[in-house]
């Protein structure tokens, strides 16, 4: 499934539904915004480490996987009501950052902050 | 270009400048939802009525498209580093809401919203 | 109950039950933003008036007001570990946005956004 | 100051601003929700260990302050207008979760998180 299928998915959800009246960019941002802080409260309490093997885990790698569904949802839903292509927004601001954080800055910013200090977001 | 291709685009662009080091999914995650949070930024003081109409204001239909871009390059990092596909993980999560929330009893809901008051999350 | 003495309690909480091991700021932060999460959840499909009456649902209201007891829960604990007042990092920060955003010429961006569109955030 | 002093300098702040009219509790929820964010920017690439010592550096002490400032005003007013005493409501849900998790059951479970795996949520 592609994710022009996806967003096509969830919208006909949506319609059958009669929940497009709900479907506001602001309501579906703030739902996005819901759906992420779920995310974090099932990384909270690991460590950095602990994160990076949580599928490993069958039952919160379930959970985990669940939220990331919600996540993707959302965003796509956002996507179409705002008549956005998520993939092709990434796409140009990646090419932004690339223009922003040359490679031998960042590389040398890397090394500084694993030593000492995190980047400036 | 697919999700795929971003995903890699995205993970080039991670390795080229050494901070595949920070994109644990604890911190990933804490990024992803700190690009939401610019997003509601952007959103907060609209009307539901005003934020449908965004993107036809140039100024800030480009600040809430760069904001999607993030969003987008956060979750497809994090998918990637948790070995997740994320289109496939928010299908099987729509089905599961499908039979949480049959039509019927979606659509009855709705009324009763419109009229009155929001659903439980 | 004073913020002082809210602190305490919490900070009792933690240590009773062995859990100041996991109360790092970058990990309450996200528990932070976990229960935001959890509020926005309450509000999302609300539009900006029927928010506005919402602790007049008993129901509805009771949730909201225990997810504002998570969240200052989480904020003073967040608080404590980084050593900040919080009540005076506000009152700082006050000062500093009243420097920033004059009474005069936030009025007239206010009447403008009624009209018109959004405040840059 | 007390909490309450600082929520009438937040409210005539407003007032003076005629920014009431944007101050409904779905909104300020939002603005809650995107200043939390900026603080998880902060503290993103930090390890837990690097976070705990983030006050004693003295630019990302400031920044982290600055962003404590503006989580409690968005925190004190939203309860203002919602008419809720976020302490209160705190000592509440303290006085819950204590009910929820006794010490003896919660010792026990950050015994077993610290050496495997983190809480369910």
């Amino acid at each position: 499934m592609s994710i022009a299928e996806l967003t096509e998915s969830v919208r006909a959800f949506a319609q059958e539904r009669d929940w497009e009246q709900f479907h506001t960019p602001k309501n579906l941002a703030m739902a996005l915004a819901g759906e992420v802080g779920e995310l974090l409260a099932e990384l909270q309490w690991l460590t950095p480490e602990q994160s990076a093997t949580v599928m490993a885990d069958a039952e919160l790698g379930a959970r985990v996987r669940a939220e990331i569904g919600d996540v993707t949802i959302y965003l796509v839903r956002l996507c179409d009501v705002l008549g956005i292509d998520p993939v092709h927004a990434a796409r140009e601001k990646l090419a932004d950052s690339a223009r922003r954080y040359t490679v031998e800055a960042a590389r040398g910013t890397a090394a500084k902050i694993s030593a000492d200090h995190p980047p400036a977001s």
